[in-house]
């Protein structure tokens, strides 16, 4: 059996999606596709990136993944497909598995090259759909495409440290459904950076000085079932290791969610400041 | 095979979704999975009841429901497993399946205790996929949760009913797609404690005296295809039958629903006045 | 294997489309069950009509497809099954497959007759759902309807030709997820009626005398990586083949799409001058 995954931002109103199901179940029909997204913002490689990254993983081994935001062929916008941690990827040359190949280096990459017989205003339909479920039946990638050394790699996805090691300078890389806002600032690198020491996360005029593992660990002592915290600010590590800044039990369509209530959205700063140890550490009542 | 429903409030636009069935697939390949909604309001449990009560049925038995609204562990808010109705229901202890239970007892319930090998922010991926796979595998509930008497029921989805039994004051539970208006209120309760007597449906400023069974009743004798009825209130017992109000033709979107034009949103109340034989029937004119 | 498909106006929040698919999986447990689309704006034929027509070919031969957009029955909106092109179609007798029909003739058309025995407000779950699995275990269309010579056709669909065949005058006949104008003329009609002549597009006050086939080909001699043609309107035959007026890399949530950008809406008028030989061709000069 194959699975088949679609990442996209074709939203679920058109005709894109159906045409495509149809068409791979048309070629395999035992295949399973799911859909991992159709709501990319348009043509947003860092969304893309952020939500590959989070959920490639949980598919079983052999997985193809078609990714289809900002895929129209071009000089500069090649196609590729990708075998990497045992799944492959067929998207366009664009950065949008940046935070995948960024950790873990490709075992193939090749340059999709059966263009010269299909010409098309719809690739993900036209040649992706042909490229993956050629590599379901077990086709192998450089029968379609040539090998290639390097893909793009899309910079935002990567903050800066500075000089004396005590920065980090990142920025918001993602709005999820509840508002909160998604940093590109890992635990990872935090915990290389930071070596323990005391921090305060910046982001407009929003000061926090620790980072939560669980929203509701905010409600501390007052037990869980307090609502007096509903609305509060907090930072935490969320589900995908990244630093992210939220609203306790946020609603975005009602109270609003961290992105308004923080004013703060796709692309703004967020840094955090790491202190030494004989150095005042940041407090709000200075 | 195995069925595995999905409902949630983490929308279609994250990772999310996509991770929860890419788990299940590495676990049972062969298994179906179906949303039934990822739209739910955050932290909204009415909506999910509601939901819940009106989808679960048509699936095949042993089907198995996995419930992600508020599902973050706590001291108030368990994670519990059900068998009801010959489906299985995995969720938090938060009301969702209060629709269900207040109908139907029961068979088993658990509250899941596997926690201590599982420390998570995003429990329907790492304690409700695997708690789902293994009932699909066969496994019994006491095996992964200790057998619980009780679980906390939703007081918002049951009307109130007066002294003198006649009148029930109900509330919206639900604005749905067209934006027409769900009340708690069934067809059901309307029957027993109505017997027959004339009525007035109360909510804001709107009065209702008749309750019809199908949208397109009200064009009555002008036939089905007059268009001068667009855009006009009634009540209905609709398809799940509760007691809803719409517009006739309602277009959320361009001319707004039932929930826009008669100035009605969820919690707000509705009644029902039942009137004695000789007791003046409601008249607009009066 | 059978594949079955749904087309309706019901959105994903609510219970409607996870209790369709619960049904079909308990007669069917082994069906592929397909969302096409569940964000039809309510009611609109128009649109229902452009999204079969541009998806249903992808799928499988003898997959059954249903389309819940206005489906309560009456007098004036027959439920009826159809074969043709190979396909199945369960839908109101409304003009929701006039695109289709109008280029291909069915070989089979009946009008459901089920429902002396079924009462329903929910016909699409009680009615067209029985239907489908009933095809789709090799039942003949005549056992569950009557023959009909004919449907009803969306005229919205068809662009009118003056007398003097120099003119076509269209509409806007969807809005897609990027706010891009898909009009009702077909690339074919277009070079039926031009005969390679010169030709200007004119809707509201924008002209186009150029249909590219490409978005990208706009950036011409620029190369496709340059950003200076972002947000420039062009006109094109889309993957579909009809003629669409889009804004190049547009975002409908951000910078705005071509429906808003350029002030133009469903139904809005499109028309194409086809120009004779001596005839001064339109500059935007003059």
């Amino acid at each position: 059996m194959s699975f088949i995954t679609l990442t996209t931002d074709f939203g679920t109103k058109d005709h894109f999606v159906g045409a495509v199901k149809g068409a791979i179940l048309s070629q395999l029909p035992d295949a399973k596709i799911v859909d991992i997204s159709h709501e990319i913002s348009p043509f947003n490689i860092a969304e893309t990136a952020y939500i590959l990254k989070n959920s490639y993983k949980s598919f079983p081994k052999g997985t193809i993944h078609i990714v289809g935001v900002d895929s129209e062929l071009s000089d500069d916008n090649k196609h590729i497909a990708l075998e990497i941690d045992n799944h492959f990827f067929v998207c366009p040359d664009n950065g949008s598995i940046s935070m995948i190949v960024s950790e873990i280096q490709p075992t193939k990459m090749v340059e999709i090259n059966i263009h010269d017989r299909i010409e098309t205003s719809f690739p993900v339909l036209d040649v992706f759909v042909n490229v993956a479920c050629f590599i379901a039946r077990g086709g192998n990638l450089t029968v379609i495409g040539k090998e290639i050394k390097e893909i793009k790699i899309n910079t935002e996805i990567k903050p800066k440290i500075n000089e004396l090691q005590n920065q980090i300078i990142g920025g918001v890389l993602y709005v999820d459904n509840f508002g909160n806002l998604i940093t590109n600032i890992s635990r990872k690198m935090f915990q290389e950076i930071g070596k323990n020491r005391k921090f305060t996360v910046s982001a407009s005029k929003h000061k926090f000085t620790k980072i939560f593992n669980k929203y509701n660990e905010i409600t501390g002592e007052y037990g869980t079932n307090s609502t007096i915290f509903d609305g509060e600010k907090l930072a935490l590590f969320n589900s995908a290791d990244y630093l992210e800044l939220a609203i306790f039990r946020s609603n975005l369509k009602s109270l609003g969610g961290a992105s308004t209530l923080l004013g703060l959205k796709y692309r703004d700063r967020v840094t955090i400041d790491f202190h030494s140890e004989n150095e005042p550490e940041f407090s709000p009542l200075q």
